[in-house]
C-alpha cells in the first residue's frame, strides 16, 4: 500500500507539468517513509488515507530539502543531497513546490485536520530556526532541546498520528500522544546512531552532529558528568572539525559515563509511554513501529 | 485599513512564541501592499478581506525572502536583505514560518478560495525555479519568458484579485483576468525599472538583473533588432560583471533600437486590457492603481 502512496505522490508532482522537476522528484531517497506507514496502519487503507499518507511524505520531503540546505548538508541516506548535486537554489525552490503542492491537496481534507497539519508545518519550521540558533552555542539546556526536537521532528509525527486517527474516528488524543512520543524517541534514537554508527552505516560522517553545533542528549549528559578540566575539552571541540585523538576522546568518556545509555533510557521512556497511549486500541502494528525504530541501526 | 493588514500579521507572528522570529519579521521591508490593497478595493475592508490580505501578504514576505536567497541579493528595497544580515539558513527557515502561518490561516476560508491560493504558491514557486533555470543562459524565447513571469509574478497577484471577488461576490472571472494582466505589467514595469532607473533610485545596482542572468524583454527586444556582430557582444555581456562602458553600450542600444518603449508598450497593451476586464464594474480605484504602477519610478 505504500506504493499507492508513492503513486499518488507521483500523480501530483506529474500534474505540476514540469519535467526537470518531476525528475529531480523521482530521485529523492524514499527513507523509510515512516509517516506514511504510520497513517496507513492507523487509518488503514482507503483512497483518503493514502492521499493523507502523500500529503506528509511531500511535506517531509520538502522540510528534509529545506534542512539540508540549512545544515549544508551533502549527503542524505547515503545519496548527494540536492543542495549538493543541484545547488541550494534549487533545493530551497524545490521544497517549496512540494510544500505548497502538498497544502494544494490538504485543503481537500476536513477543516480540523487541514488546519493542524498546517499548524504542525509552521512548529516545524520554527523547531528547524531554533536548531539552527541553539547550534550557534554549547548548550545545556535539556528542556530547551527537548522542545526544539518536539518541534523540529515530533510535531509531524504527532500530527500524522493525530489525523489518520481522525480519518476513521479513532480517539485522536491516545494516538496524538502516541504519535508525539515516537517522535521524540525517533530523534533521540537519530542522536545516539550520529555518535555510535560507523560513517558507511550512517550515510553520513560519525560525530557529525557535534561538529555542525548540535549539542545533542549523549554531548549534555557527558557534560554534566565530567569534571571542570574536561567538561573545558568537550565544550572546546564544540563546532570543530574533530581529528581521530579527540574523537576517540569523546566516544571512551561516554562509553564511561554511560551518557549514550542514559539517552538510549530517556528514548525507551518514551517509547514505552507512547505504547501504554494506545494500550487499550490493541494496535500491534504500531508497538512493531515503535520497537523497529528502537532497534534501528540508520 | 492598510494598517489593520499590518495589526493581523503581527498579531498571527506573535502567536508563534518566538521573540527573535518576531523582531526579525517587523524589520522585514513593507514595500507597497499591492497585494493587500488590491484586496480591500475589490473586497472592501471587513474582518475576512484583512485577514485574505494578510495570508496573501505573508505569502509574498516569504516568497520574497526565498527569492532573495535564490538571487543572493544583497538588499531588497534598499534595505540589507535577511539572507544578506541573517545568513540563507534564517531567510529559509523564515519563510517557511511565513509560508506555513499563511496557509494555517487560510484553512479558515472556503475550499474554493483556500485550495487557489495554495495552487499559486505551487505555481509562484516553479516560477522562481524556471527564473532560476532559464537565468543559466541567454534566452530569446518571449514566450517562455512571459509564461515564467506569469508564474513567478502574476499568478499570486491573479489569484489575490479573484479570491477578493469571491469573498464579496463580485464576478470572479473579470477581476482573475484584471490581476493577471496587472501582474504581467508590474513584472515587465519592474524589468524596465532595472535598466533605466539609477542604483539609488532602485536600491540596487542598475542592469542588475542581466548580470544575474535574466534576460528581460528589453534585452530580448535589443537582440532581435541588433546585426549580427553586436548580437554576439551582447550575449558575451550575459552573466558578466559589466564595466561603465559596456553598460554605456547596452543602454545607448536599447535607446537606438527602443527595446525598453517596446516592452513599456507591451506592458501598456497589458494595463489596458486589466482596465477592460472590470470597466464594466465601475472599478475607478482598481483603474488609479493600474496607472500609479504603470508610472512607478521604483
Amino acid at each position: 500500500m505504500l506504493k499507492a502512496v508513492e503513486q499518488c505522490m507521483l500523480t501530483w508532482i506529474k500534474e505540476l507539468q514540469n519535467d526537470e522537476l518531476y525528475e529531480l522528484f523521482t530521485h529523492l531517497p524514499h527513507g523509510k517513509r515512516l509517516r506514511a506507514k504510520l497513517v496507513l496502519k492507523i487509518a488503514g487503507e482507503s483512497p483518503q488515507s493514502v492521499k493523507l499518507a502523500a500529503v506528509i511524505e511531500l511535506i517531509h520531503a520538502a522540510s528534509l530539502l529545506h534542512d539540508d540546505v540549512i545544515d549544508e548538508a551533502l549527503t542524505r541516506r547515503g545519496v548527494t543531497s540536492v543542495n549538493a548535486s543541484d545547488g541550494s537554489k534549487v533545493a530551497v525552490m524545490m521544497g517549496d513546490v512540494l510544500y505548497s503542492k502538498a497544502f494544494t491537496e490538504l485543503v481537500a481534507f476536513d477543516d480540523k485536520i487541514a488546519s493542524s497539519v498546517a499548524s504542525a508545518v509552521t512548529i516545524l519550521s520554527i523547531g528547524e530556526y531554533m536548531d539552527v540558533k541553539m547550534g550557534e552555542s554549547f548548550n545545556e539546556n535539556e528542556e530547551a532541546y527537548l522542545d526544539m526536537i518536539y518541534k523540529k521532528t515530533a510535531s509531524l509525527i504527532e500530527v500524522t498520528s493525530y489525523c489518520a486517527a481522525l480519518l476513521v474516528g479513532k480517539n485522536e488524543d491516545d494516538y496524538k500522544l502516541y504519535g508525539k512520543n515516537l517522535g521524540l524517541a525517533f530523534q533521540i534514537i537519530d542522536d545516539i546512531l550520529d555518535i555510535v554508527s560507523d560513517d558507511e552505516t550512517l550515510g553520513k560522517p560519525a560525530l557529525n552532529d557535534y561538529k555542525e553545533g548540535k549539542t545533542t542528549l549523549p554531548y549534555m549528559y557527558l557534560y554534566e558528568a565530567l569534571e571542570d578540566k574536561d567538561k573545558k575539552r568537550l565544550k572546546q571541540a564544540h563546532l570543530q572539525d574533530l581529528d581521530s585523538n579527540e574523537s576517540s576522546w569523546i566516544k571512551l568518556q561516554m562509553k564511561e559515563h554511560q551518557s549514550v545509555e542514559r539517552s538510549y533510557a530517556l528514548a525507551r521512556t518514551l517509547s514505552d509511554e507512547a505504547i501504554k497511549a494506545v494500550s487499550q486500541h490493541d494496535e500491534k502494528e504500531l508497538v512493531l513501529i515503535l520497537e523497529d525504530m528502537m532497534q534501528r541501526e540508520f
